[in-house]
């Protein structure tokens, strides 16, 4: 099939074109590289069937001249702002980047008559649920970050696309997501401030926040599986490991691997920021019963993304 | 209090600003006049306490001086897209009108820091729950229409401001409602094509489309009734009446209040337009639980707004 990757520079979307590319699937990624990085796409770039366009989806006159180009089976859109906290401050950087390129998305299928969405959701999108562990059915969804609500709000509107012009969507809900080419998260925080003060790690709130971790390569492989393997207009799973990890075992781990014997000094609270879930458990019931379980578990996903980041930053 | 009303001239608007300069408040409608009208604000203009301020939400140098000159305690947000079946052709109708508008109000609070926003949401962010009586908690949500994704987004994004800025929010979820002053609708439109061709009422669909009305006095009665009396950061209820009437009973009232011997002729289908909910069923055991039912049964509601309209036509 022809696919386009929107944000396929960045972390998920590398990994997501590697695994296409290999599957025999033919794979335009684009791309505004604020975040993404040409870097992440080094292997694709050597590939025959795989092209590489720099635009910003929310410049009509950068993202639709791609449709005239080329005609897409399937779009991966997984352009998105990807710092959630950050938007606390400026909510526009969510609701621009992370809902308004959905929408320009789906205008562009619209026009251009592409049938095929598969959309990189969140767990934001069930807000504080305390603590039950989400089906996906669970409601009311009342998101308490901009992105999630930037997220839901994108589902909301591929739903009603799908409808009114008959696309199939598939609709991928997932938690924190750690490995290869990560840029950001607790783990490249901890990082960066231990190497500035390897005697003592602050973290933000008290430690206790807990949550699922799901390895990048897990994940494309459960994406992929979901996209092949169901056929309702609109399809949405939950995808996760079934363990999850505290902010104080990552604090611990990160201090482990870099070999250092740094106190943690906890700032206090339930949550580490405003919009922030603290305590976050899915079901995964659905996925589960389409033959699909993560191999590799939350804390070993965090374990895999730690040594990453020191490993690279030592051939560097 | 000191009340901001946004689509203050619309059918809705303009009832509920007579009933809060009745409880003594003073307020400022706020209105682009597209599809709100002047005449509808007919006995608030002679009151002391109100203001008519037209301009459009979504150019902020027309917006955002209302809240340099006033001081909100509480917007109630109504202005929206009220066609819904306009934006199949068009999308950005809603997300503009329906969406935007929202977000526009949002940002406002933010930066002139208004504490309360009551909201006017629809059942339509439900989606086809295929005839199952939907509580506020009802999963998945996939509207089908870009008004009720619209909708849902708003919401999203009520929830989420809320979290961040410490707003509270009231979202209440109503169906069709009727009633005077009401502009479009099946009873609208059946009016105006029987009297076109007096011997023919073609009807979209089988006539079998099911759905409960509610008389708009009773709406503005449960929207001021939940805003006063509960206390949530985020408040939401549906709202309606315990009964439903089917498209083919409105045909039926319209010609018998017409006078007319008109023959129905249905198109056939099971839903009038895409994005069409065809048989939709709402649970008000959370408003009930507040002391609060509706009045005026759907069916009564339907006639006291045929009646309106034919009435004021006499008039003209």
């Amino acid at each position: 099939m022809h696919v386009l990757v929107t944000g396929g520079a960045g972390f998920i979307g590398s990994h997501l074109i590697d695994t296409l590319l290999l599957q025999g699937h033919s794979v335009v990624a684009f791309d505004n590289l604020m975040r993404g990085r040409l870097s992440n796409l080094e292997e694709a770039r050597k590939h025959p069937n795989f092209q590489f366009v720099q635009g910003d989806i929310l410049h009509q006159n950068e993202f639709f001249p791609l449709f005239t180009a080329h005609h897409f089976d399937v779009i991966f859109h997984l352009a998105a702002n990807s710092d959630i906290a950050s938007s606390h401050a400026n909510p526009n950087v969510d609701f621009d980047n992370t809902l308004s390129t959905t929408y320009q998305v789906l205008l562009a299928m619209k026009k251009f008559q592409v049938k095929q969405l598969v959309f990189a959701s969140t767990s934001a999108i069930y807000g504080d649920a305390k603590g039950v562990a989400v089906t996906e059915n669970f409601g009311p969804l009342f998101p308490i970050s901009h992105y999630g609500a930037s997220k839901l709000a994108s589902e909301a509107f591929i739903s009603s696309f799908c409808e009114n012009y008959g696309f199939k969507a598939w609709i991928t809900r997932f938690p924190n997501v750690v490995g290869e080419r990560a840029t950001h998260g607790a783990v490249f925080d901890f990082i960066h401030k231990l190497r500035q003060n390897p005697k003592e790690l602050e973290v933000l709130g008290n430690g206790e926040q807990c949550k699922p971790y799901l390895y990048v390569k897990d994940l494309i492989e459960a994406i992929l599986l979901i996209w092949q393997n169901t056929h309702d207009q609109v399809n949405f799973f939950n995808l996760g490991a079934e363990s999850r990890t505290k902010v104080k075992e990552i604090a611990q781990m990160v201090i482990e691997e870099m070999g250092l014997n740094a106190t943690i000094r906890y700032t206090g609270g339930d949550r580490g920021w405003v919009g922030d879930v603290p305590q976050f458990s899915y079901s995964l019931d659905k996925i589960h019963q389409l033959g699909w379980k993560a191999h590799v578990s939350s804390n070993e996903a965090v374990r895999k993304s730690i040594r990453y980041i020191l490993d690279k930053d030592l051939c560097n």
